[in-house]
């Protein structure tokens, strides 16, 4: 045979699965998308259709839906490594499981009476959590995408490079606005380890992340990028890489001067929102001593 | 000629408006999506090509972004005002504009500092706005979408009818959610009323609708429906007519008894989040001795 | 109560249903996404929450399919009626049923052998049926979506007014291309009558309506539609209205001459395709002695 | 400072571009989403905000438009290799570029006329290719994605492992339907070699892609998968390496025995086709003696 298997998995994406935990009349909710890639010893499922080594894609659905009853869901980050821990300890042929999820925040709608069961979806990111295990040691990369931030003043570009091809006047008063993905990784890789606190460091990294947005004076994204991983470096112990996938949403002063106006950033400027084409800035910061392992192009699920 | 012109509009829809006004170091920000829509006397350019009463969809665009300069922009509904009066009243073939605008919200990033002028996009709902006028008389209706809400309980369903194709269990505890879209028409039409405060009305607004979603014990989608806006009508006497377009977001108990596991609602209950089919539930709620005139199928923009 | 109850309907949204068919080992395939509404004696629920009258949409989900087994898919819109028909025949308190398709077309993938059984998605447009019966009279409209057309030549812009908002260059030779989406209604409202053949009135209408957007040397597109609409209802006898939304997917010419580079039309023209905010072109087309019926805002589905 | 900086790139995303080419009457398109992504020396512009080293993305879009008139589109891959080489070559700081296109094709309405300028979007598959440079090799990947395929039989699936959530039945007829994203390696690496035919190359891949899916008896979506791949590679010696991600585009036979009807595979089979969770099997195929280097998780852009 001239051709071989290189790199294979399988499983079932997209499990939306939701638990409402009740504390008498006060509910609580998790609401998670989660998605089962399984590798191992699959050759023979790809040579000659023979399943015999296959687990199928609907047990890992089952499974998803029965530990969220029986484990509950503490955490995006515990859930998955409750499921990672299940599928590659029961099953001899799988070698290594890689649970993704999303997860959607939810906040309380304020009543005046006592219940709290009543909710609004929150919207502004999405929280995300992949977790694999080999049977040795764990990875738990999390992140999050669609923060959309915007700084309407305090940033400037100038001081590019020129060739025959630049046409771009210089700027020093203009809208930095990014949509932000990102991606950071914990150093936590082993059960004897103690685990962070999954919940409260998400809260600590999106915090860090929008201050490092806010506070930096920007001379280019490239600058902002790497001053909001290195915060988050900085002071979160348990992190040591993060990467940005971030969008420059362009926002560009409009030519009223054919109507007679003057559209400058002084004050009251009236801007064009772009869609495509947009700036596009990638890069990881590191711990040092660290080496990076997040891949360059960051995926959603 | 065997046929003829019927109903006839045009013009540049989303154009991407944004304002930054600076009050000192504090910023604040209006984030639109405005699309112009003109009706008059059209005939000869759909049968003949003359452009002669045309008034380019450019040049409409170009209106939206002077006006938000020289006009500015205190609420979604009173720059369409000025944007609608301006195209009936300096284009004679034009008779009637129609304005749609989409808002998009931001919070601040709070700072230790002083400064303000970074932001995060709100994400929770997207407020619309419809202005419409016809030289004479005003009709403006406003609105949201994406507004996801749910009660974890305090809904049943029963007692419905069964017919050969029925096959549903009765539920006497279930998840309500729903991902809302409304519009609602006010009853200011003429210029010499008092207009309403757009920007404290669209607040209450949300506000009683979330309320009555939240406090209603819903016995179907369609008395939680009828319950959000009786509250807005009774609230709020600027406004004459409210519609909903309630999607059912099912929430499925994952029958768990395959795997030794009970999984009824009284804790830790685990659904499945489905995506269609959905159950749709639409209607008007009026003010006594008030017409309908929002149409039946809401569309976004 | 100072509130009531204006329109209203309900009803299972989007079955994906997928029938096949088999004439020895050629395989035929019917993918439709179907949406039932249904309005009548519907006030009670929204008044008190009582679903006497209220035939779960979950059956009406249960009736799709069942009725794509009991009385197969000839075609969408001949699906439609017979649904249509049984809602309102069946339930006293059902006045009206609306029944809104989606069609997904599939060709074949030509392989050596003689089965006939493997497909690929045509994606070209999306065909739309809707079918309305109140007991009495039937509404029949189909439709496309998403069909996406250009020339790249025959069209120009200019003639049109200018104000003082107006900086639009005239166009003798510019790219004209939309995204389509129609609507069309037949004449066949009575089961008296023969009915048309859906699937060739179907393939004809999209074909003249390729032909005169082809062939129309266009001076506006409002030109070009009208043409489009008038061919349509010149060709098929059975259809009395067509209304359109056509938006201008904008290409421009981009500026080359900072790089020394002429950039006309004449040869070899480098185009940047817009996203926002584009011209929004919509109007009905009618025959002769008829009325309009289609909304004027279309939904797509 | 405890942190450093890690791989990074940047550039200007999604540039729209397209081409008409007359040949007399006579009309050719290229309809092109081009996105840049350069690396290199770019430390400063992280760590200080120097832009020194710093093209500016506005120019690497300038470039796309400017090299698709000096240089034409023969084809998107010959596109990107224009550009990757004039960026490394006329840059210093500029280690890396890669390049990667959307293609979008056109087919010809015809008309009884001779003109040929008329177009309709093809829509059943986007192209896609990447192309990096370092200054001295070439990498090239092509693929595609949104290609969606059914057989409505020949495939199979049972004897896979069962543990405690496994409740799925064996089945011996069903549908197997996917939405084929790939990606495909050239060995093509140097300017000594001879470049491949890439638009030649393009089309015989899709033919060997979906007669592989359509004359497989299939016993398992990953033995289809391996088929698929390993076709193209014998067929094809300028590919080394293919990889395919393939969620299971799942259709239930939909239980109609509440209702008295039989429902099987015999014939005029019911389905209900399901959006979320889908089973998604991805894995690489390679030549012997080849090694892996596209990445595990598929991009789109």
């Amino acid at each position: 045979m001239p051709t071989y298997l290189g790199q294979n998995q399988y499983g079932k994406a997209e499990n939306r699965v939701v638990k409402i935990t009740r504390d008498g009349t006060t509910h609580h909710i998790k609401d998670l998308n989660v998605s089962v890639s399984l590798s191992g010893d699959m050759d023979e499922v790809h040579y000659s259709g023979s399943n015999a080594n296959v687990l199928p894609t609907d047990t890992t659905k089952n499974t998803v839906f029965a530990f969220a009853k029986e484990h509950g869901i503490e955490s995006a980050e515990q859930f998955g490594i409750h499921l990672a821990r299940h599928f590659v300890t029961s099953q001899e042929p799988i070698r290594t499981a890689r649970i993704r999820i999303e997860e959607y925040s939810w906040e309380r709608i304020e009543t005046p009476g006592e219940d709290e069961h009543s909710f609004v979806r929150q919207g502004q990111e999405t929280r995300l959590a992949q977790i694999t295990y080999d049977g040795s040691s764990w990875e738990v990369v999390s992140g999050l995408k669609d923060l959309t931030v915007m700084n309407s003043t305090n940033s400037e570009f100038w001081g590019y490079v020129k060739d025959e091809y630049t046409t771009l006047p210089e700027a020093y008063d203009r809208i930095l606005a990014t949509e932000v993905s990102s991606r950071w990784r914990f150093n936590w890789s082993d059960d004897a380890q103690q685990a962070p606190d999954w919940e409260e460091s998400y809260a600590q990294v999106k915090r860090h992340m929008l201050l490092a947005f806010a506070e930096t004076y920007s001379l280019s994204l490239q600058q902002t990028l790497y001053a909001m991983g290195a915060r988050i470096i900085d002071h979160r112990g348990e992190i040591d890489e993060v990467r940005f996938s971030l969008p420059n949403k362009h926002h560009f002063l409009v030519d009223l001067k054919p109507f007679g106006l003057k559209n400058d950033t002084a004050d009251g400027a009236v801007y064009y929102a772009a869609d495509r084409p947009y700036g596009l800035i990638e890069a990881t910061v590191l711990r040092d001593g660290c080496e990076a392992k997040i891949p360059v192009d960051l995926t959603n699920l």
